[in-house]
């Protein structure tokens, strides 16, 4: 039967040094649950990260890229994915996912949560950025959990996932 | 040569009396400047109202349809692009739109919006939805123009397309 | 109301002389026929002849590019649509098309094909390549027809559509 | 680092016993040679068969569904990507695999094979459909290799692979 997937989705050259720490302690959290991690399967920023803890924990990591493949493809993805599908492929990402988290925010990830939400997948977000938890607060309504810490995002994918 | 078409993006069954007949307003606008009209095709909400207008107006419209075809396709649309994507093609809606407009607001809606900015595409927003407006004027910087009515989004179009 | 989309799918680079001459004789017909053409949208091999022949007749023609545009595409598109989907795109090119006809033979050309006689799509060939005919008139059945000349496919896409 | 991953493509109930045998011996041999198998992820024909052979030899398994999910899943996958492409996803499968072995025939399959070939990709073909095998062989020339029996598609996956 398929595993239980957590979608870890953030900005890649555009993430903060905050986001990449809470990126690489989630990816930590989210192997010891015994959850599958999925990313945007990229060398770069949150994708990375997520990747780069989810393997110290010993996880499995899934990576779904943009192209054909594989250069740019992150060296902690096992499962690599490659779509070609560019933007296309933010679908794949959130209906793949039994559940998302956003770490950090620009337009990538605003598009992923966006369609998370469209397909009533439940988001947890970890963000400085206070009117995109207003916005997708409003929008999502009880799907949204905002997270200030790391261990509060774990405790809302347990929350949800189990 | 191709011709230039304007995105019309809008929530289907969510949509508002206001939105209704903002977008069958911005539809004949479109038709009038001599664009194409783009929309997602179905024959619902802003979809629909738009691309009624635009024929109203004797323009030419679009659809990206998310299925296979032909249900649910708007009665307004001339050419049937039939994707089978589902929200996969949200994509290729602002990809091939020069300027997208986004009447109301919902996750679909939000999704496109975001996808446009991530693809350096204008976006003119008309929404009652003020964390919307708050959240993507700060995601999107000098891309994005908030228009009060019909005649301020159709000025913020030209300014861009000609 | 949608109108009716005629899809000419054929090599790009690998196009030989007589392909290119056929699809643009069949550009023409199309479009004399009040038919619209849809290709892959490219400045090259049939996708170009087609979209030349049917502007030269004074047609509308589409064109469903795998890229986010504007490079390589041809100048005989009236409305080009980007996907960025690279060959994914070619699933939306037969399911928008009423009905295909492939000129000339490749990979591509052959992915189309096959995925038209899936969608139960009725495929009109015009190729000497043998071995193309023998396997897609087994695999389509009576959903295909092997055209020996342009006339006998225009003949074919009249039954078909009219 | 990505692991190898190869796909099985083949009809779903359109396959033979032969296929559905073959599909499932497959399975075991590619699992037990340390590859990720891959199909398109539905619980039938010979995609259901080449998971069910891989988990039977202590494997991992991954679908790449057509759909949103869960429904139709095989429940020998493993890691389900639910892509809501339709056929659009046939691209994602060949550019997501190492190597493609195609067990039977149909028009889903021709457009896997023909994709493949497209990308490049090496491919095993399986099939009692002699105007297929002459149609790909012809048209993948040394990509393509053609086998007897399950034994020969494994030494052909290895040749390839290691």
């Amino acid at each position: 039967m398929p595993k239980t997937i957590v979608g870890v989705m953030g900005p890649g050259e555009g993430a903060t040094p905050e986001d990449l720490i809470n990126a690489e302690e989630l990816g930590k959290r989210i192997a010891a649950a015994g959850w599958l991690l999925l990313t945007g399967g990229r060398d770069e920023g949150v994708m990375d990260a997520a990747a780069k803890g989810a393997k110290a924990a010993g996880g499995e990591t899934i990576g779904i890229l943009p192209t054909k493949g594989p250069g740019s493809t992150s060296t902690h993805i096992d499962i690599a994915i490659y779509t070609d599908l560019g933007q296309g492929r933010n679908s794949v990402n959130v209906l793949t996912s039994n559940a998302v988290v956003a770490v950090g925010m620009g337009p990538g990830t605003a598009s992923e949560v966006s369609l998370a939400l469209k397909s009533g997948k439940p988001v947890v977000m970890m963000t400085a950025d206070k009117e995109a938890v207003a916005f997708f607060s409003k929008l999502g309504g009880p799907l949204v959990t905002v997270a200030a810490d790391v261990a509060a995002a774990a405790a809302a994918l347990k929350k949800t996932l189990e």
